[in-house]
């Protein structure tokens, strides 16, 4: 760890985090415990990290919803995401791997170079996922910091041969597992496993329907904290601090509480997934006057929208599950990707939005490319669009605020209509 | 197709033609058969395809060399390039696609919406593969257009689950082909199919050895434009005609002519491929007093350097020879990706180059980052390297001229010392 470093971004994220989220108005009372997660990410939390791997158990880091936790947690390991989503780290990147690659890949890179992310120092493994050409590739680069197992997605949903081919992928991650953390994996300890991160699942997914009223009880940049705490806190205790704030926000609904005007505008952000401290587009739509509803994102929707289920108890029957549930998350890797624009269509509706605004990172093929599609979608729902494609720096935020502003006049004028 | 614009893109080809290509001093004779296939490449090569349309067979455009040709071949189809190596069509596609994707995507995507492609509107099938983010969505919109099948490319390389899927899609693919030829692809047909494209491959590996001689007697832009239209003739004809060339190259040698000075400096070219009419690096190379003896590319060593050898004549083993040949093309879709590092180092060594110019098409992400690994194989080699990273427009020529410049200057400068 460089110590000195480390402290500037502690400060800045200090103070950022101070800036966007501490200046909201009537925040839910246990968003306490999130603002505490927060304060102690790089501290208490990494504490327990060491404790438990000092008890022998290993900390295995990700970067992607398709690193089957499931099976980490069947070996006592614990999974933990790692560090992505700060320009902060960005320059140290750019010093070996090429500018013009997502701020999320050079930020991930530069924080293992730097050595300034807790996670990856913690880490005895870290899993990574063939999801884009950029990833995949500085992964190898990555392995030469750090041991990185690459897990192999199939590209084209729901053949045959991808899913046979998915399933021994996931078992040769299994092996992996079992050899770093020299715990055997057996159907009851992966059965045990999946429920309980069945259970972060439906308490995210609880939280976020509650985001259905109007107001919403919880703003969009409060749920998406959230969301992104799930990749890094305890799971058990994460579920249960979940659970307790949407008992707070069901009474809030009950009592009519909202933290916007009841006529604010009601958007979807829709596109790449926001790492820790990513808040820039939320809390710009937010300062406008919007009410960011629903996040149809790897940090949000595409997380807990669908449960591990699987039809029997046997390792086979437990492995298919995860196979079955991982292949219904609709990442733009796939080709084609129906079920995103399904699922786009079908929470536009669910969460009655006005508009959406298209996130993508620069320099993401993926879902820059997929935005034509997602285009169409909202145009035959006769929603209004608005694309952002933008890095992590804050040099751009003045352009967005301008173009976000503009958006919410025209979604203003089509409600006058 | 757009007559008219048609008429256009001719017209800057016939001109750019002349200028790059037939100025060059001392050419082979034998190259006026591919002077005359490239004045006829929208002409009489359409005609044949059409001709062979009309007789009941069928023509299958492709982009990449994982598109396994002998399938194609073994159903009586044939197998061509489509266009995607001119300018010409990229703000057509840009009114449609992102503009930060690499040009050769953009091109073809504009290609096919502008109709100015003959190959585009003579194809009855068009064959992607999965081999980077940016062609894989874009095949997507591709699909709205003609009718454009995948084959899915496992991108870790030498796994078993891996081959045994690959093996799965070429089986697919041979399904897809059957069904759009109406043809059954039987044993004998394939291993005929087999022997043809592997004659084209010895044929390309002779010239290609013949660039081992200095001086060498024949140009880099020479041996590009036979590479490039390996993909658009008739194979038995190209293959007869490339080793006529190859005879009179050999007396050549003999002779002791060649095309460059015996001093002139003898580049690798490494990286992204080069579709016609892409030979900006290679001419302004050679312009400045280089000789460009070889590309390690898919439209280079890629191509030809291995056979598809099978272990016995059942349909099996010729579609397992299929994979076990295709899947040691060292494309940077793979991860990672040694085979193509010890090519680089190989071929550096065996045709006595002096440095190393790594080519990359904008915004491809696969080939921008493991110029990081080449260039470390470059630095262990004592070979100068130089990255040139650009697209398909013109505006850079003059940065890229003094660049080079400066290259062989540095170059000189190692071999005074």
């Amino acid at each position: 760890m460089d110590i000195e470093k480390h402290n500037q971004l502690l400060n800045i994220l200090g103070q950022y985090y101070g800036m966007v989220y501490l200046s909201q108005k009537n925040r839910p009372k246990k968003m306490a415990y999130f603002d505490f997660v927060v304060s102690e990410i790089h501290g208490l939390r990494i504490k327990e990290l060491q404790d438990s791997r000092k008890a022998g158990n290993k900390v295995i880091g990700a970067f992607c919803i398709y690193a089957p936790e499931e099976i980490a947690y069947a070996a006592n390991a614990t999974m933990v995401g790692l560090c992505g989503g700060a320009d902060f780290s960005v320059p140290d990147a750019e010093a070996v791997i090429p500018r013009n690659l997502c701020p999320l890949i050079k930020s991930f890179y530069g924080f293992k170079l730097n050595g300034t992310c807790p996670y990856f120092q913690s880490s005895d493994l870290v899993v990574g996922e063939t999801t884009c050409d950029g990833k995949k590739k500085v992964y190898e680069l990555l392995n030469e910091l750090i041991q990185t197992y690459v897990i192999e997605i199939p590209h084209k949903p729901d053949t045959q041969q991808g899913k046979e081919f998915w399933l021994k992928e996931v078992e040769a991650f299994k092996a992996k597992i079992e050899e770093v953390t020299g715990n055997k994996i057996t159907a009851e300890k992966l059965k045990a496993a999946i429920t309980l991160i069945n259970n972060k699942r439906k308490a995210l997914k609880r939280l976020n329907n509650l985001r259905l009223y109007n107001p919403s009880p919880i703003s969009g940049l409060d749920a998406l904290l959230i969301y992104q705490i799930s990749f890094n806190d305890d799971p058990v205790r994460f579920t249960a601090k979940v659970n307790e704030l949407c008992e707070e926000l069901e009474q809030r609904v009950k009592d009519g509480i909202g933290v916007t005007a009841k006529d604010a505008p009601r958007l979807m952000i829709s596109g790449c997934p926001m790492a820790i401290p990513n808040w820039k587009v939320h809390s710009i739509a937010q300062e406008a006057g919007a009410s960011v509803v629903v996040e149809e994102s790897c940090v949000g929707t595409r997380y807990f929208s669908e449960l591990v289920e699987p039809k029997g108890d046997s390792l086979n029957d437990l492995l298919w599950a995860i196979v079955e549930k991982y292949s219904k998350i609709p990442c733009a890797c796939f080709t084609p990707n129906d079920r995103r624009l399904k699922s786009v269509k079908d929470l536009a509706e669910e969460f009655n939005v006005d508009g959406i605004i298209y996130y993508t990172l620069q320099n993401c093929h993926d879902y820059n490319v997929e935005s034509v599609k997602v285009d169409r979608v909202a145009k035959a729902a006769g929603l209004p669009m608005l694309k952002i494609e933008t890095d992590y720096a804050m040099g751009d935020s003045a352009q967005i605020k301008t173009r976000v502003e503009a958006f919410l006049e025209i979604i203003a004028g089509k409600k006058q209509q």
